[in-house]
């Protein structure tokens, strides 16, 4: 955590920091959040993690105080405060306090500037693996807090030599807990259309990619791809090379995946480099 | 709230409360807690919900700092400090600071004392209704804070007529989003038995009503019952005449969960009357 945040409207010593532990936020676990990069002191495509952030506050009924002009404001002035020349932002808003400790009462606003931590580039070598685990999050489509099931798991991951979940229903799958997936096959990418959070990054790799099936994807077309990655704010691009015993591909991260990667760091540095 | 509570570690003014709003219990909805009666200034089942609380900690790899012991000398004092004579106790426990802000830190505790409001008497009187909804609550034997997708819903109850919803799977009911779930057919309880939390009111109900046939319980089965009823800590056995469009037996509540809310608070004040 970098030293200041934003809380009770202003910008705060982060140690300073309080939320009334009877808001909905901590005792039924109801709020939501959303996480971006800066890169060269810019907010990265922080248009889309505004528009996302003010929707799952509208679709989940919690009042924002603050608008879209005024979210900006106070964001920049927090990476000027901090000096966050590369780091991470991460817009927090509570439950609120209810009187009946369930329906959502005013929300609380609460955003941080933090240290970035990126995958080893060992992983990005030689592609990491996944657990599959039949869940669907609810309402995957907002960003809430709702991540209980997967902290719950995680204790387990490392033992099984993973680094996250696939989550699937039926013979569908959907999303890591953290992170989009992708499969490649013949070239082309393909991606799971429901049941998913949409992802500002997922959306900028299709861009990049010129496109990508975005449609129900199956177990088995997992078995028959050629590659395969997860997509996050933090993991940016990253093979995917099993999932429980199965081997995608040959097994090593490939050069679509690896391609987009190279020219997903471009564009990153890119549009970054000039005061875009 | 009452105007004292259990915080870093001893009593203070409730409103001086404070948890970090970096901990894991907001940003990750990831705690767990447990909530239950002061009757006449005991707790009611004490050693129930603290078996129950201690064993969430434990399940869900959250370190508790305070013993068996400690908690009830701390409950009792904040009982007393209140003069909670009829009241809730709620004890929270957050996942804690996570370095990457993901994996469980050392659980913040904090227990509340708060002022009871059951449900209206013409509840009791007529019953409720209940609106079906698919959903399991992730490992839902552990009391979580993870009630992120029931508040979400319950914007659109009240609009429908309906008090909570009774979750389902397939073919098999399994608990509503607060409270136990039980129909009675021929004089029979009949409760599910997985995908439940383990409701201390539902173990005392079972306890008082000499057995219940504790199983998988279909939709059919609620079709062909006599009546129905959930039952909580602040429900205590709430009649439920109607799922959805069905009628449940006569849509009225039933002489078996009548007699059982009469002998159950009979019990209650029984237990209480005493220095129990």
């Amino acid at each position: 955590m970098k030293p200041f945040c934003f809380a009770d409207g202003k910008i705060i010593a982060t140690e300073a920091a309080a939320l009334h532990p009877s808001d909905l936020g901590l005792i039924r676990g109801y709020g939501i959040f959303d996480f971006f990069r800066t890169v060269n002191y810019q907010p990265l495509f922080l248009e889309d993690y505004l528009d996302r952030f003010i929707r799952s506050a509208e679709r989940t009924y919690i009042p924002l105080a603050y608008n879209r002009e005024e979210l900006r404001t106070i964001i920049h002035q927090l990476i000027q405060k901090n000096d966050l020349k590369e780091g991470g932002i991460r817009m927090v808003l509570s439950g609120g306090i209810s009187e009946n400790h369930f329906s959502p009462g005013e929300g609380k606003l609460f955003i941080f500037a933090e240290s970035l931590s990126f995958p080893s580039e060992d992983k990005y070598q030689n592609g990491i693996k996944l657990l599959s685990l039949e869940y669907v999050r609810p309402v995957a489509e907002i960003k809430t807090t709702n991540y209980a099931l997967a902290v719950w798991h995680s204790a387990g991951w490392k033992k099984q030599g993973a680094e996250d979940v696939l989550y699937y229903q039926g013979s569908y799958i959907s999303e890591s807990s953290r992170s989009n997936f992708f499969i490649v096959k013949n070239g082309q990418l393909i991606t799971p259309d429901s049941n998913i959070l949409l992802g500002i990054t997922r959306k900028n790799v299709i861009e990049l990619a010129g496109g990508a099936q975005i449609r129900p994807v199956t177990f088995q077309e997992i078995r028959d791809a050629d590659e395969a990655f997860i997509t996050s704010t933090t993991k940016v691009i990253l093979p995917v090379t099993q999932i429980d015993d199965l081997k995608i591909g040959t097994g090593k991260p490939g050069p679509v995946t690896l391609g987009l990667l190279e020219r997903f760091r471009a564009m990153v540095s890119q549009n970054t480099s000039v005061n875009s």
